[in-house]
């Protein structure tokens, strides 16, 4: 019997690529999928249950979690409509207003408490440091120090790895990783204001307009606009 | 304008005591319940609100959240009905079967990201570590390893400090000092059973039974019945 991997999938790009990952290193996945209230939550769901059919993981290795705190506290463009998302300026500094404040956190605490119950190895996670929004809890540092308190807030024989195979790739490094794995990226879901056709105008399609074009691959999914500098 | 602290309120003695040693120390109070489905949830509830009456905390500084992903989880004996909850043996060793994976983290995940929403500056926890119940996320160590994650996973200008009054006390020293800061006692509930009357016979009974004896005072909520050697 492989050992259980638990990935946290959002529908997007970066963590169907974990899932792949995960499974080429020969991980039984179970999937897990936050509801944080987000705007474009019930697109994003249908991605990760699709893309949960193509990797065949059954009913009871997949999870949605619904996670009333971090839509009861707000605070984020996400979650909150009265805080506007910003568009495309992939240059602004700092945290953005779509940061959800440590929501990554409780996406982790998740998967440790599940990883416990089901008896998982490993918690991946599609985190991306370098190339990525600036959120403060998608860095390695963070995970590294949260990995350190999983270890020490569960059980003795309890012993997990927390893995971000994407932490250092560039958009583009990820787009071809996923390509050479055979990941189901025409079934993810990235943008965070359209449901039918991706905006091409968050920072979310441009990140990822970004990295099919620099990856040398039209990104399969269907867009309302895209900007011509990413058009292949 | 004094600073803010956010405290998790469980409703039982220890949290209750953490809150008035909180209040004490010259912060206004954030007040954090966390409902994972526990069986005596609606009893703790109640507490919650009593006590956060008797501190006068307005309704924008409560928070009662439910931790919809630990009841899915399970895996604990508080969650899950099929698992059930041994009576008064305190001499067991190892981790009991009320501990609920990884529950902690999601507690201080939540109470870290309402701080940062709001500008608290302080977290406060009730948790008890010598005199305890064996849980691993109960201990500083952990706590220790958390607040270094909640530092490096939020905003770079958020500073959270994580503090655990009760940490190295004994169960009758956090009853003597609950005491005389005249903290509201007699509104708390710990009993994992009952909900008109304590049980008198679970762990968390008895642990508290014995705390009020040994600090010489007798314990002003109702029992439906008290062990003769806790007698006072």
């Amino acid at each position: 019997m492989p050992d259980i991997a638990v990935v946290s999938l959002s529908g997007g790009l970066d963590s169907c690529v974990a899932a792949a990952i995960a499974k080429a290193e020969g991980y039984d996945l179970a999937l897990l999928h936050a509801d944080y209230g987000q705007l474009t939550e019930k697109r994003e769901r249908r991605a990760f249950q699709e893309i949960a059919e193509f990797f065949a993981v059954p009913e009871k290795r997949r999870l949605c979690i619904p996670f009333t705190n971090l839509n009861l506290i707000g605070g984020s463009a996400l979650t909150d409509p009265s805080i506007a998302l910003p568009e495309g300026d992939l240059a602004r500094e700092g945290v953005p207003v779509s940061y959800v404040p440590f929501r990554n956190a409780h996406l982790l605490a998740t998967a440790v408490s599940w990883a416990e119950v089901i008896g998982a190895k490993r918690i991946y996670v599609g985190f991306v440091e370098e190339d990525s929004s600036g959120y403060p809890d998608c860095r390695e540092i963070f995970l590294k120090a949260f990995e350190q308190a999983a270890n020490l807030g569960t059980r003795p024989e309890t012993r997990l790895e927390m893995v971000a195979p994407l932490i250092h790739m560039k958009k583009s490094e990820i787009v071809a990783k996923g390509l050479s794995l055979g990941a189901p990226l025409h079934l993810t879901w990235s943008c965070y204001q359209g449901e039918e056709k991706a905006c091409g105008r968050c920072d979310s399609c441009l990140l990822r307009l970004r990295g099919f074009k620099e990856a040398g691959s039209p990104d399969p999914i269907p867009y309302s606009q895209i900007p011509d500098e990413f058009r292949i």
